[in-house]
């Protein structure tokens, strides 16, 4: 398959590069990384990388910025952060490439353990990951030409630990390659509308 | 308790205040309707709604517009309205509240049944809906002062059937006395962190 991967740089990126990668090839995109350069939160710029990619069967979204900020000096500012880049940004993937990925493709976005674990901090992320969540399990039941669409849920990875540990402070680190697998699932296997938890 | 309700005038607001007016004093805000006008899509409106009304023990909202749009036509603008209103709107009454309401208050939103089972056209709901499970639950852990949040998930009420009955193919309507319910067991209960499912 050709596969576009967004934000291929970070730990998760990374991660489903690699197990993907091995099998498949890859496109990858990212704010300033990669082969191709978008702005997520701006569905004119993820529409102009659909174009200049040209044809493709799967999405693989590990995008998405959110706000780490204790509830109390959060502002709306720093809250519209995870719904414009974490939430909007994966949505805007997915309502421009609807229109353009191959018949059957599938589009796997991120969002991670805070809104099942949450922790100090975490308010922004958990949203959005809750949105995700919902968002693909209602645009699974909308999607036409047999799309499919599923968001991988992971918790810290074992990668990340050494800069996020104190911040998920008690949390089992997960496996890269459990996480990795999980992407591969949703990409090469049938699934669709479903929360992909890597525990 | 003195209780402000926001979105009173809706189908969901008038059935909140039924309930919680027998024993509460309730002040109503809405964008256009009620004691006080509020954009809570604003968080500076909402900062001055709280100095208008002085003192209060709970905030009751039945806010938050979203899209209903059919996926394949959803732009970015259309997709904001859920993330901006009934998400952000929500958000900011917390946001802002926090740091008014009195202590041992709490905060009782409203999100819906189309992330648990969805419709046609309702994405941007489902996901607004997630969004805000993922806050209640995170935000319930860094909120200080013994303030309580949760968000009553109510299906379809059945005073909506007759306008909304058709969008929501046979989904059961379910009775306004116990979505009311919901909103007092939220508010006079010691309940925090949970989405009250209304089924």
């Amino acid at each position: 398959m050709r596969i576009i991967v967004v934000g291929a740089t970070g730990d998760i990126g990374q991660t489903a590069c690699r197990e993907l990668g091995q099998r498949h090839d890859l496109i990858t995109a990212g704010r300033s990384g990669g082969d191709y350069q978008v702005d997520v939160s701006d569905l004119t710029s993820v529409e102009a990388l659909y174009r200049s990619v040209g044809a493709f069967d799967a999405v693989v979204s590990c995008a998405g910025d959110a706000s780490f900020v204790p509830l109390a000096d959060m502002d709306q500012a720093a809250f519209m952060v995870g719904l414009q880049q974490k939430v909007m940004g994966q949505v805007n993937l997915v309502l421009a490439g609807m229109k353009v990925i191959s018949d059957g493709g599938s589009f796997t976005l991120t969002s991670g353990v805070l809104d099942r674990d949450p922790i100090r901090r975490g308010t922004n992320a958990a949203t959005a990951n809750g949105a995700l969540a919902g968002f693909v399990k209602s645009a699974a039941i909308e999607l036409p030409r047999g799309l499919r669409i599923n968001v991988v849920s992971p918790g810290m990875l074992d990668i990340s630990a050494p800069r996020y540990g104190a911040l998920f402070a008690g949390h089992k680190p997960v496996a890269s390659d459990d996480v990795g697998r999980a992407y591969a699932k949703c990409v090469e296997g049938a699934l669709t509308g479903q929360v992909m938890i890597v525990a």
